[in-house]
């Protein structure tokens, strides 16, 4: 397919765009009506929408097309995930300028669909509107499977942190691009698309996990979010956390902290959840910390001390939060 | 509240946005953690994403924020009326400027809520990120309640089709603000905040309809959709199609034939159905033309004719299809 999004034109585009896409049992009515009919079998579903702006969340010149449609849908239908929840559709509004090669826009559907397979979901409709930035605005569904949701605010003293899935790698991969190097391969592949851990979201509701988050903004910050609802304090054991020697030598070559990216780094969606202390976790959850009674603020602390780098991301730039 | 969404934060705003938001009995987990849980008592959920962007599909010198959030939940709203379903919930994914006051995105949120009162549903999330053009997202759910939708391909050869809503109030309004002028104001109203007929949609199922879908491109454009995917050829008649003298008046003032407007006109979110014949409708339908056998290009003509103006709009600006 040659030429640009604006010389195929809008319904010219929406045709190729919901050519390239496959469907799952779970789709009753798919693109091209008014709305998508999904089933829910549950009684309920679970819904949840982010946005990605080029130049903010991604960068043509760093990640292809492809994938950051497989970082646009991780990143959502991991939020799925984290409610304990099975992804099973997604929905995409797309804005892209008109001089942008078409081709682009059909590499992100394939990248938005091949996430989606992994999940168990599938790209159920869509808008496509005209304008200066690229954005991704992706919903994500999924269904609870007659469990209760995994919320933010179920977390007890006396509880265990635990995570699954990678932290700090979107991050270090991304200290590497910003300063111009393509390796190591491993950590810019984690920023570039990242691998949320999809079915460890209802195992951990089926284990009885009392909290969970994914980790987007960053674990404190994220973990912040739990204790606040939670009205918990959450102590971190640094000497808990993964650091792999990779990650060390770029901190080394860097000068960073690699204990930052573990922290404060988002965009890797690993799982964080609570769980009573008694039960026994399977192997890929890894216990880094305890929750306690609340004891003012900071709410989240790293070997009993206040953590005083950034926390998290914030979107406007502001002063970063630590709740 | 005073200052702009760079001071406020984005934790800061996302508590002021979501403060503003009232709930409903289908809202299990509403906005604040991962991901919301709304009931889809049905055991399928529909669900339906629109993009609207400043500068293209509203300006801030004609709209207020509220009528903003009121116009974009109410196109999305209406996709789900059109698959004859009740609305339950909406998403907002939100792009600001910082700059942009604070006071703009909460009375957005306003008109968001208010327009979901309206339709019986509830915000129950969204995502807020910084960027450079007001960007609203918005994905919208609904129930079913047993009931088949109501997609586009089932018209039939000797059904009628009708109408419900108002046509070409829209397009006259911003025919009207244009030109620099303020009134009529019923126009500039419907232009500023249309008034789909939520409830009609799922009224159409119980009465039959055979296929729907909201007027958002135009008459022409939109019925175009129906005949291409149910196979079939429609013809309107211009004598059964409504235009208020006040519209006439208007098209006489700035030199536009006011069936323009009525038939691509978009924007109204009017719904238009197709019927068996045998089905008495209610007075709120309009019977205004009816399913042929398919007959070639174009799909849809106006009394036998072809259609030689625009159908409807085309986000990307290419020749308007008429299919």
């Amino acid at each position: 397919m040659k030429g640009t999004v604006g010389e195929l034109g809008e319904f010219g585009l929406i045709r190729e765009l919901t050519a390239r896409l496959t469907s799952t049992s779970s789709v009753s009515v798919g693109p091209g009506d008014d709305a998508a009919v999904v089933a829910a079998p549950d009684g309920r579903v679970v819904a949840s929408t982010d946005v990605l702006l080029e130049g903010r969340h991604f960068r043509r010149d760093w990640s292809t097309a492809y994938d950051v449609g497989r970082k646009a849908a991780a990143q959502n239908l991991a939020d799925i995930a984290a409610m304990g929840a099975h992804p099973t559709a997604l929905l995409l509004g797309l804005v892209v300028p008109a001089e942008l090669p078409a081709t682009w826009a059909t590499e992100l559907m394939d990248g938005l669909r091949d996430e989606c397979h992994v999940a168990g979901a599938a790209v159920v409709g869509g808008d496509l509107v005209r304008g200066e930035t690229i954005t991704v605005s992706i919903t994500a569904l999924g269904d609870l499977r007659d469990r209760a949701p995994v919320t933010r605010d179920g977390a007890r003293p006396g509880d265990v942190v635990a995570v699954t899935g990678w932290l700090g790698w979107s991050a270090a991969g991304h200290a590497v691009l910003s300063r111009g190097f393509r390796s190591p391969r491993a950590f810019v592949e984690a920023h570039r698309r990242p691998e949320p851990p999809y079915h460890a979201g209802p195992a951990a509701a089926e284990l009885g996990a009392t909290a969970m988050v994914d980790v987007s903004d960053g674990l404190i910050a994220d973990l912040g979010h739990v204790a606040e609802a939670s009205g918990v304090h959450v102590d971190i054991h640094s000497g808990s956390v993964d650091i792999p020697s990779q990650m060390s030598d770029i901190g080394t070559a860097v000068g960073v902290d690699p204990l930052q990216w573990v922290l404060s780094g988002g965009e890797d969606h690993a799982l964080v959840a609570t769980f009573p202390a008694e039960i026994k976790l399977p192997a890929r959850w890894k216990v880094i910390g305890e929750v306690r009674a609340a004891a003012g603020t900071p709410r989240v602390t790293v070997d009993e001390a206040p953590w005083t780098k950034a926390a998290g991301w914030d979107h406007f730039g502001a002063v970063p939060e630590v709740r």
